[in-house]
């Protein structure tokens, strides 16, 4: 499959200086406070996917800038995503034992430092942004969609609604829960795309088409991960099925048949592509989006 | 007393503009994740003391700023400031139920909303940052040195070396004392000053004399803080007192006589009022210092 392997490469490409890259923002020895920096890379460099950076330095790429001058910014987006999984798999949220076939951090290395460990991953996000090597009026804007994609109006916001609608034990309408998944997976990827544009200067008609891209992607990405809740297997997951249910969650699956979800995604999915006709060289974008529709993990 | 009347008339102006600015960076109502808003607003606006903010916005316009400028990072400060101390209150941290004379931030939204709460304002602290209508270089260098303070080799290291010698149960000699000191309450006094100087882009001896002021008075805080922990009462401090020897945590007040850290915090003080002798217009420092040495809350 074609797109399959252009992908393929492309993460390999991309991994080949992303990956030491990450390894390189927090110490791995040296340290009086070591354990701090030993929990935020337990989690930073547990070999995530790494969608977010990927689709950051894609669009970079593709808005005409150097890859390498925007690293410092796809680690920071990275690093926002793990901690935002440590903070979920706390035992007052989602209490999950277990992330990427490993134990989750505070089951390591105790709540308390789990607690700290994210702390410590969102301000270094910072810290590290704020290094790339590009103009700083555009950096500047960068930075302003990353703290957007993660905070009150993105990231953090969705979570909030997620939290409360599971504690006061209401379902969501499909509405709300649209809104809610928006913000709390759909910000993350919107922000990768938004942020790469606003470093590499981009504004107008691309910025537009690369914005409704990554919310379809955000959309096929979210009903594939209620999906797989559902019909996925621990081995390919890397973490317990059913935990959906088990939280009593509303999810696509759940306001959705398995053959509805299914033709949701690939309408999503669709749309996502159409979108990158306003795009130039978009084949890696369309590659990504027919990938997250098909992924089993 | 001069020192007392002129810090008194200095807060007063300076609170004048500075908390209906605080009170202005998180919507009071109308969002549909307004429980993580109230949250978050709940222990920022819950009348601290407003020093770090106070000492960034002294120090801008004593580099030359103008004051006004300079309110989103002295915003963000604070928010930095209350992100921390939800945090700290948590169970899995030091579990405790008042703070200024109210329930803590779990107590009244929950452990899994105060963890949020926390992030919320941390992440909201670099999103309100980023706003200042000042310079993009000059800006950006103070972004820095805001992440620096809070971050990995500041506030947040600080905190996991107290969180870690808790947890293994072995007192701190006074060298690592003072070093988890400066990281866990100093950075972000030293950060006050320094990000007002970044902003209004001074450097060279002045910034030098002003990191050294703020680190001669953060020792003084964290002394007095000690001290008071030890002979204070509820009723000043709005919080239970004892709660150090309670922890077994090392504190000044654990490795001196009262009378001994009386002499430590007095001699820290004059270090932190030569400083002043590099910089133009430092009475209201000098005042500042003064008065941290005489707090009884």
């Amino acid at each position: 499959m074609e797109n399959a392997a252009l992908l393929q490469s492309e993460f390999s490409r991309i991994g080949e200086f992303f990956e030491p890259y990450l390894e390189s923002v927090i110490p791995g020895e040296g340290l009086e406070q070591q354990v701090v920096a030993d929990a935020m890379r337990y989690s930073l460099l547990s070999g995530g996917k790494r969608i977010r950076p990927f689709l950051l330095l894609t669009c970079y790429r593709l808005a005409g800038g150097e890859e390498r001058e925007a690293l410092p910014l796809a680690a920071a987006l990275e690093m926002i995503h793990a901690y935002s999984l440590i903070h979920d798999d706390l035992p007052c949220m989602d209490n999950d034992d277990f992330r990427r076939g490993r134990p989750t951090n505070h089951k390591v290395y105790g709540e308390a430092m789990a607690v700290l460990a994210g702390d410590g991953l969102l301000t270094h996000a910072f810290e590290t942004a704020v290094k790339a090597p590009i103009q700083p009026e555009r950096l500047l804007s960068a930075i302003r969609e990353l703290a957007q994609a993660a905070g009150l109006y993105g990231m953090l916001g969705g979570q909030s609604i997620d939290v409360e609608s599971e504690k006061k034990q209401f379902l969501l309408t499909e509405t709300q829960m649209r809104q809610m998944y928006a913000m709390k997976t759909g910000a993350l990827l919107k922000g990768a795309c938004r942020i790469a544009f606003a470093a590499a200067g981009v504004s107008g008609k691309p910025l537009e088409a690369v914005t409704i891209y990554a919310q379809e992607l955000g959309l096929t990405f979210q009903i594939v991960d209620d999906l797989l809740d559902r019909i996925g297997s621990f081995e390919e997951l890397g973490k317990p099925i059913g935990s959906d249910a088990k939280n009593e969650k509303t999810t696509f699956a759940t306001l959705h048949s398995i053959e509805e979800c299914r033709e949701l995604a690939r309408r999503h999915t669709e749309n996502a592509v159409a979108a990158c006709a306003a795009l130039p060289d978009s084949k890696v974008l369309k590659a990504l989006a027919w990938y997250l529709l098909e992924r089993r993990k």
